[in-house]
């Protein structure tokens, strides 16, 4: 698979008696699995599982999950068919708290299903959410390139790839355009804890792209930084306030510290539906805690005395102040702060792009 | 076992036929296995794949390694005793290369050689490094838990409990004096990647000496301090440079790189045996670069896609004019400067403590 058809999710058959296709995420670099989802209810626990994970894909998920509700819906009069239309959609926002791309895809689908509740309608809705976020994560692509050098060092958190979105990715597609335009660099890709999703999800993608990359643990990018290894920092992002402060993969805000120290240029790369301006900055947005066992568990084994206590956020959220630029679909921010935010919120509106 | 009695190293029965008893670091928390060694090769191997670590403690195991090589030596013709004697000190000081106080114990064993290689005279060498190291672990303990305060949140990165010295520890030290003396702390472990000796070794010695604590990844820190939990960190140290300069275990930087951005108290704990004044500064420590698979082996699977290129670097150097003091021995330095460590170690020549 080349990382150009690398897609986590597809609808397979038609709309009235399809499923969601999926693949297994936590299978890899090990295996490439696919499953096959027929119900809400197996799609909720996909994403609570993390089967499928990444802001953009999991917004995805949801939407197609959806057209899943729709086919049970079909099938009842219509107050019956509404009630499992509000429930499902419940059941796929109680899922994961801290990706506003999730809310912000239901909304979409809410949208669609006041209007046309028809698994063939609701199926288009879904698609045409997953096709304009690889067309987004495209033009996202081209302007964050611009901005990568020959010869450049360049650090990357958790995955932004194209497993985290509908395809090509945020912060991983702005690197492998840069890569496909000829620039030599270098990619230091953090394995991030507790999950690992560089090492497993990251690497896997770079080596199907071709770009020269070096694994390393989280704690290592600062004396990279230091011996000048690095010049350049870019993740992704869960939900990002109105004056730019980002939620993203634990961990993310330390790199952000770190390349201020070292005067790295840290960016941001998400699509538009990860903005939520209703949050006024990031001390609003709320960060997901999970089980110890993932900081815990290591193989068959325990990495620390049974009964250890453990803090396990998934997320940080790093202040505008220390983000360079914020690429999106729409357009980039720089600086990163609530009037940039403001002014490219309006100017997509007024084109009809993005939100 | 209280943490009190914690002692990783333990000589058992005479000098002439006696063995190096250890306590299997790589076993804990999951079993407390001792190994016994009765040749330098089976000690210089324990060093190298961390069956004993810490560099207090390496120096130590490898001056019970010398009494070893004095039995060996004892039963051999002067001159074929003298070449044995040589390559035991060589292949011991061959097994890692940035822990200074391995140098340090080697020389102390080399110049007991020069007066009187016999197992006793060696084997009592070691034993006055080895209460030496606890009585200045104590000295040390006290002079830093003076600047714990009552309701501290306390960062602490790898090992430097008893495990790591003769007994008693150095970072941990000064923490587990600061519990004992009625403050009450909590204490934030990092993992400490790739080896996670946080997680293995801290939290269990924590959990034996009470104090209480949570385990978190390393990428965590930020975070926490960002949220004002946390409001001081230390560490231990492999070799501090003339100028303050301090190599330790991977990861130490960054957690003083955020320490500095976030207003928290960074500083070191260890005796005078990890300062390195031959060193102008830390760019002239050697930094061991370990196995990859340290960073890509998992129970029994890997992290990432088989050939992954990996970085692994067993240290890292802190910058001087981030560690706000530096309490040893024979006593403090701060702020931490050439000036500051110049006069520590004239003031230690004329007491006759330490080096």
């Amino acid at each position: 698979m080349s990382v150009e058809d690398i897609r986590p999710l597809a609808w397979q058959g038609d709309a009235m008696t399809g499923a969601l296709r999926m693949l297994d995420q936590r299978r890899i670099p090990t295996a490439e699995e696919w499953l096959t989802f027929h119900t809400v209810a197996d799609v909720a626990r996909s994403i609570r599982d993390m089967a499928v994970r990444g802001a953009p894909a999991i917004g995805l998920a949801a939407a197609y999950g959806m057209v899943l509700a729709a086919q049970e819906a079909a099938k009842l009069p219509d107050a019956r068919a509404r009630e499992v239309l509000d429930r499902s959609r419940q059941a796929l926002a109680a899922t994961r708290p801290t990706a506003v791309n999730l809310f912000w895809a239901l909304e979409r689908c809410q949208a669609q299903v006041e209007q046309d509740a028809s698994p063939e309608a609701m199926l288009a809705c879904a698609r045409a959410l997953h096709e304009a976020d690889v067309a987004g994560n495209r033009r996202m692509a081209e302007s964050g390139a611009a901005h990568l050098e020959d010869g450049m060092g360049v650090l990357t958190h958790c995955n932004a790839g194209p497993l985290a979105t509908g395809g090509v990715g945020t912060a991983l597609g702005v690197i492998i355009r840069a890569h496909q335009q000829g620039k030599r660099l270098h990619v230091y890709v953090d394995e991030t804890r507790p999950r690992l999703q560089g090492a497993r999800l990251t690497a896997w993608e770079l080596s199907r792209a071709g770009v020269p990359h070096t694994l390393i643990c989280d704690n290592m990018a600062a004396p990279l930084m230091a011996r000048g290894k690095i010049q350049f920092a870019i993740t992704g992002a869960d939900r990002i306030a109105a004056n730019g402060d980002t939620a993203n993969k634990i961990g993310t805000y330390s790199v952000a510290v770190n390349a201020a120290h070292h005067g790295v240029t840290f960016t941001v790369a998400a699509p538009l539906s990860t903005l939520d301006a209703s949050l006024k900055d990031g001390a609003a947005i709320p960060i997901e805690e999970r089980d110890a066992a993932e900081v815990t568990q290591w193989g068959d084994g325990l990495t620390c005395p049974p009964g250890t206590r453990v803090y396990n956020p998934a997320f940080d959220v790093t202040p505008h102040t220390l983000i360079r630029a914020l690429f999106t679909d729409a357009g980039e921010v720089s600086p990163v702060n609530a009037e940039g935010i403001a002014r490219l919120l309006s100017k997509a509106k007024a084109k009809g792009t993005g939100t």
